[in-house]
């Protein structure tokens, strides 16, 4: 469903739906067991749900195509990923809560160390420490580009920060200042329209003075930057499906992505306990809670298939908090597959049940991935999940006479 | 498949495809029994069929969407229903079996009543009988609008009734004059282009004589006008599928959908029986027979579980002799859910089978959802299911070189 037929079915009614995302939850088999992290966690409590519930696998882009955090997720919230596409440098400063402006131009900068000639020989500056970047931000602050354009810079972690560009009639169709290899130098940004070439002179006079900054701080001795961007002015929840959204996550990133479309996002401990406090808190105040749980995702890219699969475990024996809640629609899926052999998110359909008491529940009684596979959704666009929601929690208008 | 293709790839043969229609077919388990109305009802037929067929559950317009009888229809003749959208008044005049004229702009209307303020007190004038109905529809059907133009008007059932602009220069791009909602006035239509200005002021000019006429014909003192439209000009399945389409349908609204894709529609007797004697008689006048079996839909509707497993049953009983006839391509199937603890069409995705010699039968022996939903067709949009069936009677041509 697009968002302009949402638009026109979607109504107001008296329900909830929560959303729970295990980040990067599909995995692949053990070489040696065969079993998914899913697979080989104890989850009885999931298991139980997904009894009770419609089951599948989701794409959250294509299939084929491994998503970033910020595709997989906006298809969970409904909003087709190659449709809505975020740039870096938003996404970027969304993952340190910056609060963008309609008409920042914002990008992901990166120090790097050069030789001699200017050519690049580690793009990363060694991995210099976040405490170090912190201080060369520091340094990067006091660079004035005279009157009507600031140059906000702020640290992300380790070799990364984010800058944002503020002032009125900047463009974000420039070019990037990273060659993207090694042995390359970097490169002067360039611009097209008239307003691209104001922003890219910009740019490139801003990055000439913080080349002479850094001469003498080697390894950080050059900075690259890269995916330039403005906040996207996209249809908001409330307004498309006429829901009062919440995001309940500890990690800036995902608060970003979720304001992008319309959700509040209060603060939120590290803790599963923490999200469940706040969502009882607020559970008055919404009708749509997205809760956020980062740990799965974190132990996959590490590769660290036992560590995934204690995640797993450590939601599972405290889900059926969320169910008691008793929402009208309750999913329990992931934004990506992160495999723990593969080290890195993967284009993998992701584990999806859905429980409702409309739901015409299926034969599923185990929540992993082969399991999931037999059930009555199929492999299926993570885009469609919200709309299904929105059904089983007569949400949504029937469609023609 | 959209349209374009299938009249790229459709080519005559000597086959016959029949699509059999339990209206609103689909259901939801039974609270005690966790059962659906097709998984309780004894079906030995269907089952039989079903093991010789390929089997799924079909989604009519999109994950989530909750079809009105037009949508779910024209997804199964092949016609995406999101877009050959069909207009209320034309639907409405279809359900009388109104033989609408290209240039006729249709209504659908409600007796209701008005306060002394003009106020709406009761949308459906007290649900007025039709024989109450008949007789106000004469006396508005005395109404003329003058010089070129004339107001046709039709009773349809209760407070209902058809209203028809015939003549030159009519557009349906006007304003309904009913507000949906008590407490309000009923609302003057308007039109945005000439013919759109042109058209309000006769619809305006008829409402207000109408008002005159009922004033003191209290509880129906006022009428109500909505969803204007023409009659579709949309591609014929003659031409876009080079079948001899025929609907064996007993309810004038189902044979007035399908004549709108250019189907024949026989009259046909209330009873199965009805269906299957007109269905031999023309068996060789045609290629496509779609045949319409209302009771489920009505049993769903009225939140009836047992009867709509009974109407199951009686179809169950009669179907091997649709069987017999031999047609290449048989499929069992719905428009739309309706289960019978929701009183209502529904969003769940439909049974259906398609049986012919050369199905690459899956191993699915029961025909009810959660059989179906292990089948090999999965979950698929209804309006592929023609394709398909074309494709089994021998009746698309090889795509590419």
């Amino acid at each position: 469903m697009d968002l302009a037929l949402a638009r026109e079915l979607s109504q107001e009614a008296e329900t909830k739906i929560v959303l729970f995302v295990m980040d990067g939850l599909g995995g692949l088999p053990h070489p040696e067991t065969g079993r998914t992290e899913l697979g080989a966690a104890w989850t009885p409590h999931m298991d139980r749900l997904a009894k009770e519930s419609i089951c599948g696998l989701t794409v959250p882009v294509a299939m084929g195509v491994t998503p970033g955090s910020g595709p997989g997720h906006l298809a969970l919230f409904g909003y087709d990923p190659l449709v809505y596409n975020i740039g870096r440098g938003v996404l970027e400063a969304a993952g340190i809560d910056f609060d963008l402006q309609p008409s920042d131009v914002a990008a992901r900068g990166n120090f790097c160390t050069i030789d001699g000639d200017g050519v690049i020989t580690d793009r990363r500056a060694g991995r210099i420490s976040t405490e170090r970047c912190e201080e060369l931000v520091a340094g990067l602050s006091e660079i004035s580009l005279g009157e009507g354009v600031q140059a906000l810079v702020e640290p992300v972690r380790e070799h990364r920060f984010v800058l944002v560009l503020r002032g009125d009639g900047l463009s974000d169709e420039i070019a990037d200042t990273d060659p993207q290899r090694l042995g390359a130098k970097a490169l002067a940004s360039e611009g097209a329209s008239k307003a691209g070439k104001a922003t890219a002179a910009h740019v490139n006079a801003w990055v000439s003075e913080a080349q002479a900054y850094l001469a003498d701080k080697s390894p950080a001795n050059m900075l690259l930057v890269r995916g330039f961007a403005k906040r996207p002015d996209w249809p908001q929840m409330a307004d498309v499906f006429r829901l009062r959204p919440a995001a309940v996550a500890h990690y800036p990133m995902y608060r970003g992505l979720a304001k992008l479309v319309g959700m509040e996002a209060p603060a939120v401990g590290p803790a599963l306990e923490d999200s469940f406090a706040v969502l009882r808190e607020n559970w008055d105040r919404f009708d749509y809670f997205f809760v956020h749980y980062k740990h799965t995702d974190a132990a996959g890219e590490d590769g660290d298939y036992d560590r995934k699969v204690e995640k797993i475990e450590e939601v599972d024996a405290v889900i059926g908090a969320l169910a008691e809640m008793e929402p009208d629609v309750l999913m329990v899926t992931g934004d990506h597959s992160t495999p723990a052999t593969m080290a890195a998110h993967s284009w993998h359909p992701v584990p999806f049940m859905l429980r409702s008491k409309w739901a015409r529940a299926d034969d599923v009684d185990d929540f992993n991935e082969p399991a999931l596979a037999r059930g009555s959704l199929g492999t299926f666009p993570a885009k469609e999940s919200l709309p299904l929601a929105m059904a089983h929690a007569g949400r949504l208008r029937k469609y023609g006479a």
